[in-house]
Formats: C-alpha cells, sequence, structure tokens
C-alpha cells in the first residue's frame, strides 16, 4: 500500500486515512457491501458538524441487489462518461442538500458547505473500511430530481459510487486507466493558506 | 477520554476520530498552537476532493501571536456572542470559497460544498493532533471582507477557531458552559438516509 501511487506526497504529515483517500473509478464489480459495513458509512455522515446543528444532508441510497431501481435511476442521470465506470460500483448514493432551514423556511448558507462536511466523514469512514467512493457533479440533475423524485426544498448536491477498489485495467475509458495511477495534484500550500493578509502566503 | 460527554453514543460503529470529534467553545487561552503542528492542519484540507479538482478553498490565518492584526480583525466580524469565548482562542481563520471556476468563471455550484469537505478533513485532522476547532457562521460577512480585504470571486464561508481545548468554566455566558457538557444530539439515521425512494427510512 505505502507505494501506491495515489497516496497523497503530503510536505506535512498528516492522519493515514486522510493520506491514503482517493477517489477511483475502478471497483470491483463481483464485491458486494456487507449491509452493518454499509450503515457505518452513513453513521459517519451523521455526527458532522453543521450551522446550528440542521443536518442539512439526505442520502437516497441505491444499493444494486436490495434496491436495485433506485440503482438504475441513479445511473441513468450519470452523463455517459460516469455511467461507463459507475455501473460497476455496488452502491450508488444520491446526496441532497435542504436549502431552507426547517424552523423558518430561510435559506441557509451553509447548507452546501455542511452536506460537504458530513460527505468527507463518510468518505474517510470508508477509507477505514478498505471501502472507495468517488463522488459525481457530472450527471443531469434534473432528471436524477424526477427520476428518484426529489422534493422541494431538497437539491441534489453529488451522486457517489461506493464499492471495494478494483483493477484499472477493467476500465474501458483508456484515460480513466490512466488517471487511476496516476499521482494526485494539489494547489501548494501557500496558494490556499494566507497569513495576516490575503495573498499573503503563509510560510512554509 | 472514554466517558467525556461529547463523545458521540452511535448507533454502528466509527473512526474514533469521527466519534471523538466535538466543537468546544472552551479554549486553553495560555496554549498556542505550535507553527508545524498548525501547518499539518492545513496540509490535510489540501488534499480533499473537489468538483474538477478545482479546490475552491482558501483559508486566511490570524495567529493571535504571529499575524494578531487579522486575529483582533477577524474577531471584530464575529458576533458577540461569539467573540465572548473565541477571543480565547490563540487561531482563528476565515475560510473562504472561490464561487467560480478559474477555467472560465462561471459559477461552480460545488464551490461550497468542496469547501466544506477541506474543512472537515482539516476539523480531523486537528482531533488526531488533540486540537479542537469550532466553526462559526455567526459573523458579519460584510464586516470580515473589507475588515480581511477578500476579493471576488471569493466569498468568506465560516470563521474558525482553533486551539487546544480548555476549561467549560472559564467560559462567561451560562448556556456557553452547559453546552460543553451535553451530550452531542443528531437526527436518528433513518431520517437523513432512505433507501429504494425518498423518505423511505433505510432499515437500520
Amino acid at each position: 500500500m505505502s507505494s501506491h501511487p495515489k497516496i497523497a506526497q503530503t510536505d506535512h504529515t498528516i492522519h493515514e486515512l486522510i493520506q491514503h483517500r482517493w477517489s477511483p473509478r475502478a471497483f470491483d464489480a463481483n464485491r458486494d457491501i456487507e449491509r452493518s459495513d454499509l450503515l457505518r458509512l452513513f453513521e459517519a455522515a451523521r455526527w458532522a458538524p453543521s450551522s446550528g446543528n440542521e443536518q442539512p444532508w439526505r442520502f437516497l441510497l441505491g444499493d444494486r441487489r436490495r434496491s436495485p431501481q433506485l440503482f438504475e435511476a441513479l445511473l441513468a442521470a450519470l452523463v455517459p462518461k460516469n455511467q461507463a465506470w459507475a455501473r460497476q460500483a455496488p452502491v450508488l448514493v444520491l446526496v441532497s442538500v435542504r436549502l431552507t432551514l426547517e424552523q423558518n423556511e430561510t435559506v441557509n448558507p451553509l447548507a452546501w458547505y455542511d452536506a460537504g462536511q458530513a460527505v468527507a466523514l463518510l468518505t474517510l469512514q470508508a477509507t477505514a473500511q478498505g471501502l472507495a467512493i468517488r463522488q459525481m457533479a457530472g450527471f443531469d440533475r434534473e432528471k436524477a430530481r424526477l427520476g428518484c423524485a426529489i422534493p422541494a426544498p431538497f437539491e441534489p448536491s453529488v451522486i457517489m459510487a461506493i464499492g471495494y477498489a478494483g483493477d484499472p485495467e477493467s476500465l474501458e475509458i483508456d484515460t480513466h486507466r490512466t488517471a487511476e495511477q496516476t499521482p494526485r495534484q494539489r494547489r501548494p500550500l501557500g496558494e490556499i493558506v494566507f497569513e495576516g493578509a490575503w495573498g499573503r502566503p503563509i510560510d512554509t
């Protein structure tokens, strides 16, 4: 594992869960997720922080064995390039965001932000369990909303593919196979962390 | 630690980092954060996933010792109830979101969501290091934007207080002292996870 090209090459030491998390496209099509393992993922998301403890995140699960119709509805909403690989994952999940506060139905400006926090915890829990997740923004929102009957004030954010990582060679699309082996890249720390004033890179 | 009221009482086993993360208001005012420890937090955020690898998160650091003017500017932007406790933290950080894509300056619908993911990783890294974080939406956005000269297309999302947890008795406001000892509450899992169709609770 320690030589895997997707392990983050960090400038400063970080927890191994964060270092080892990445977003594969190749899933093992022959390996399902035990229900007890799946529940732990959502439990992790459940404990995320949120503004006013609003918890604006909702998860709609399509398990190819236990809820195949919804799995197919989510698959159908994906753009073709995502369908090409995501159909191998045993589970697809639509993440939706409650855009307004329950108390008074005014806009919750942190709704998307907090949903992102919940999913980030979910992805690390998955990493801890040896599971992998790739989130997709590449899907038809209206198709997802209609196909899954998502009611207002909820709004789809991403569709997640969840499963056990598979063989990159199983991927149909050339660039997807290549991407699976390419080291992860990020902006340098000084580009995202300023100290004292905007644009002044932190001394790293 | 295992009897601390803020450890999540989970229905399903989750990683201890996620279980132990919580958002205190009481910080140890006498304990600074070593610079090398602080850099690890941002490094963790850096490796978050984002749509198109856009990495729309930016962090503006005010360290009360090394960048006291910005620390004071951030403190001044907080609502009074947050100022009451946040002034004890050694570090305040303004999280900002790049609202448009760098490539073509069109709206990035996942910007807030992805920034939330980055901060969630940062909070878990903090937990791993024995640090604590509380995020605040309770601040004057215009005051923060002007006081810290945040340029478009960046938008402030939260201000984080970071430090080592302190004595709850040090908090000025009664409800804050109480909250520090109250068990964390979340919606039941069946309220946030549906299977097969919207509103159909997953069998937990």
